[in-house]
């Protein structure tokens, strides 16, 4: 009895003591797995929002052929210039100041903390630092370009470039800061924009429409009749469809992580559905008023669909989306026609797509989400919300960009003088022509006729026209 | 004795309860490891379906521009138009019904559920809903696409819409169902298409046949010289590539997940190896034959290739895809040639590409997979199935197109009147010239010289060519 | 008492058998964690390499639009065939003996297994084998493309082919074994080359100064004066837009695996701000001295921080990529100046982007490294490696490439006949002409007016230039 008792004793003992060091290596090793589940969960969200990051630079490509297609074959460099280093002046003030003003700790109204990356912690949101302030930098480079739309053919090229610094170093931050920034008095009352219906969309357009009542109409231009055509179809569907690819990456990439499949899937089906009845309805609306099938509506009503499903892509449901696209093809169509009345001189379409859309997109939250949407029987709280977002942003963004633009124009003159937009920016202010080997119907001139060195640069302050 | 024999017991106990309990914790944490893993392998799943789509979505831009470059500059803005808005019907139809007739439960021939997206559960094949959606939603307006380069340069824009709707709505669908419907009577034979050289390729194609076929050819056209160049070879090149990077998505993505990396692998490989070969076959059968280098060889080279491993390319060694694309670049080369003594007027070449190699393609499953190929042993049962899927699909897509296309012809009018094709299709049903203020070889209407309003539009049914 | 004791037995065993049966269960149940986790990483791995791998191949459509922008409209078919059947036929030599010269086990100078993708293992670096082998033959194709700018408007298309092969074969593999094969002789002396300054770049860079220089300049081409422009802006910044786009998979993607998310983070961030300040610089500088924004500077620029960056892309802060893409820009802008002083004829400015920036990109690892770099206070140890490696490449590239074109002239004939080169070698090597619509200002022989058929194609050695 005595032996028995000890043996179970002992093998009680051992057991219990294999067992517990299985039990804590079985545990290590869970935790072992627990960081491994998290490091791969940081790999793919990284690896998304870097994605859907690329495609949001590639929306700098679209914008560029968008534009340099609706434009005439004499500005075609000056526009593709334009695009491609608006981009890198937008991102470079966003570096300097602009990120900080926008996703730094400070006020209600802007941050005061990580200018031009000084004092950044390792991580954001659970993404690497630098991975969130890649997307971010890619996004900021947005909204100038949109006012470049606008503004196109007849802006000085130094102009250009400075506005653009000026929009990335303060004005969109500091809207960015009120929505997205985490203590944003906007973001605090419970504004909701997904992806930039505001921040960016009506930001641009603003900017923009600021830039062209100051810069007045093209010399050419006569309203109420498409006097002037873009130059290359093709081009302007180029961008267009690279624009709607670059969006598969702007509204579902702004999840910064893919850790809710669920929610992807739904922003990517909703933001192709916008865009898709958006260009249905326009090019429709095209046909019935005018008998002809106006392909740059289809092209204008399906931007006009993805800046419109921006803000809510997250937050409604399909069918709420094909009705908004639907919705923001009739105002992108009409909005077109009231530019021609209102005597606004905006060569691409701009502010119909950005600025109606994007006042459009951001309200549509209040009404057809379906948390908070009115359509949902809750009621007018949030749609009280984003009007007051949209206004705010208005208020801010027109003053401020008039007086932006008033001060350039000032300093660096904002517009070309009448003889080198009669003739072209290319050649003047680039030394180059779009198609050197081939002559327009306007009587480009060509590399050989004419040396653009031969005419002498203006120094002295450009007319302003209007 | 009995103090040690009682503190055995407490030991015992206390260490066993311990134990238990640290062993639960560690069941539970492991189930908590086990839903987290659950939950990244949907998180990449989803992201890699949806990139795909992106992809596949983005082929839309492809196929317009290869159309675009080779149709001439009258017809560019109407061929932008349909591939445009080509993909919005046919998704359109397909969100209305077409997705339910081609993944919803039914019968062996089409499915009866999912209609307008309702009544759907929340997951499919592991994926969001969404997520699976979307990818077939992109997949879906390839077919008619397809179609629309072998009508291009005379088919009515209205009757281009409606039968894009259609073969999204109806056709596609039905097809997809038989082979890809969880319970079609090609899936249960054991027919493989993986990616669909028969579902999306051989329909479109034969969509397309019938719609080449009703219509007639090109007035301008004169078979066995190649009379109608196309207009701009760089539009052609930038949509062949663009078709190449799209089908990275398009075969790969049809895993509908990234569980089996080795499988994603190998299909991105085959994918990329037959489209190698196929454009160089193609090419130096046209330098052996002509000793010219014909470019437009080896695009199609490259597209015949990509069309024949669409089928196969999850089944089949890299050796065997670099088989199949050199016989994919013969079969293009010759088929363009045949299609001239048939007297098919194909303006981009799209029926050897899809037609010809979507059969290839389908039976060389049956000939190379690994497993069920005839040259690995395994007799021609596979190769037989595969046959019957291809004579299945033609015998069931060819007069349903017909009888669609001529009812379509007397309800609409399938062509435009011929002083309409004369002219070219832009000015009069676009209002827009592709490149307005450049003159093209064909006297080309500038946007000055003839306002397309001055031409009243046909209001009679338009004549049919042939 | 023994009642209670044989109780206390039975229950402390059987509890013991339960809880080693529920430790077993929890242990092989973390096992299945610990294979599932190892799945999905190498799923997350392959999805983000194939990705890369994805953008790296769309390179080829990047560099194929900037060259045929940047050429004249009579060899803008020809540029494209070449951009595009390079990458088949370097893709074919790489797949036959590069890859395995330049990856399999071997000696310090080249790897003699994996020659046809045979005997190969089924991973690699964690990867599918052929996910790697993807990304690998995707980078192959760039060389041999960086090459056809510095020889464009006057290279032998059959010609073309031939070196395009033979880079793919031998040449770039040699190079990259040394430092990217496990036991070449530069890696093991340390040599950092992340992504393939000196591996891609300078190679490419060196086969093309090479050909150029066996080449002689082009008949039209006059020195000191920008004689010949580019035909068409828009395509070249299609061009530039897409290879900023595709770096994002190029460097980053160099990874090879996505376990390292804040390293990617780093490389993307650091790509995008080097090319960001080589733009700029480059832009401001052609301002600074001719008063003219010279936007194909902003392209080259770009490009050229884009290949500086490319080595040191994982060692380096983004403040020195910033500092690195300013140096690039102003090395760029005064390589194409030495060129002309040169008397070097660089068609697209290839040689100041590649071989000018892909000097310095190596030696910046040297310079900038965070570990190890000149700056950080750690010797010139590593950038002494550098610069072995550096001159090694060229040392090896440069006179195996002058015999290699001295080979193809005597055999095939490099460069095409005079009168081939004045009417342009679309029409006479490919029989079709980039716009057979349009009229250039050099008197391209339109589709109607002149037959390409009707000139007879030299069969005599064709005279070289110079």
């Amino acid at each position: 009895m005595r032996k028995k008792s000890r043996f179970w004793r002992l093998f009680s003992l051992t057991m219990l003591i294999t067992g517990l060091l299985m039990l804590s290596t079985g545990i290590a090793h869970a935790q072992g797995n627990d960081e491994a589940i998290a490091n791969l969960a940081q790999s793919i969200d990284t690896v998304w929002v870097l994605i859907a990051g690329f495609l949001v630079f590639f929306m700098q490509c679209g914008f560029g052929f968008l534009e340099a297609g609706f434009v005439r074959s004499k500005n075609v460099v000056n526009i593709m210039a334009e695009n491609f280093l608006d981009t890198t002046m937008t991102t470079m003030g966003f570096w300097a100041a602009g990120f900080g003003i926008m996703f730094g700790s400070g006020n209600g109204l802007f941050g005061t903390e990580w200018f031009f990356l000084q004092g950044i912690p390792s991580e954001y949101a659970g993404l690497p630092f630098y991975a969130f302030f890649f997307f971010q930098f890619a996004f900021s480079a947005a909204a100038s370009t949109i006012a470049s739309g606008l503004m196109a053919e007849r802006t000085d090229f130094r102009a250009d470039l400075t506005y653009s610094f000026v929009v990335g170093l303060v004005i969109y931050p500091v809207v960015g800061h009120w929505v997205w920034g985490g203590d944003g008095w906007l973001a605090e009352r419970g504004m909701l924009d997904f992806a930039g219906s505001t921040v960016v969309h009506l930001v641009g357009a603003f900017v923009g429409l600021a830039g062209t009542l100051v810069l007045g109409k093209r010399l050419d231009k006569e309203f109420g009749i498409n006097t002037i055509r873009g130059h290359n179809i093709p081009l302007a569907a180029i961008g267009t469809f690279v624009l709607w690819l670059a969006w598969f990456g702007f509204n579902p990439g702004s999840t910064l992580g893919a850790s809710d499949p669920n929610s992807i899937a739904l922003i990517v089906l909703n933001t192709d559905f916008a865009a898709t009845t958006g260009a249905i309805t326009a090019i429709f609306l095209s046909y019935f008023h005018t008998k002809k099938w106006d392909v740059s509506m289809a092209f204008n009503g399906s931007l006009a669909g993805l800046v419109a499903i921006t803000a809510p892509c997250a937050f409604v449901t399909p069918e709420a989306s094909l009705i908004i696209g639907v919705i923001a093809g009739v105002l992108v169509y009409y909005g077109v026609g009231l530019m021609e009345i209102l005597k606004i001189d905006d060569p691409v379409g701009a502010f119909p797509v950005h600025g109606v859309n994007g006042i459009f997109g951001t309200l549509s939250v209040g009404l057809f989400a379906t948390d908070g949407g009115l359509f949902y029987g809750d009621g007018f709280s949030q749609l009280g919300t984003q009007a007051l977002g949209v206004t705010a942003t208005i208020l801010f963004v027109f003053p401020t960009s008039l007086i932006m633009f008033r001060i350039i124009d000032a300093v660096i003159g904002l517009r070309v003088p009448p003889e080198v937009e009669k003739a072209g920016i290319d050649g003047f202010y680039h030394g180059a022509y779009s198609y050197p080997e081939f002559t327009s119907s306007y009587g480009l001139p060509t590399a050989k006729a004419v040396s653009p060195e031969a005419i002498s640069m203006p120094s002295s302050k450009p007319t302003t026209g209007d």
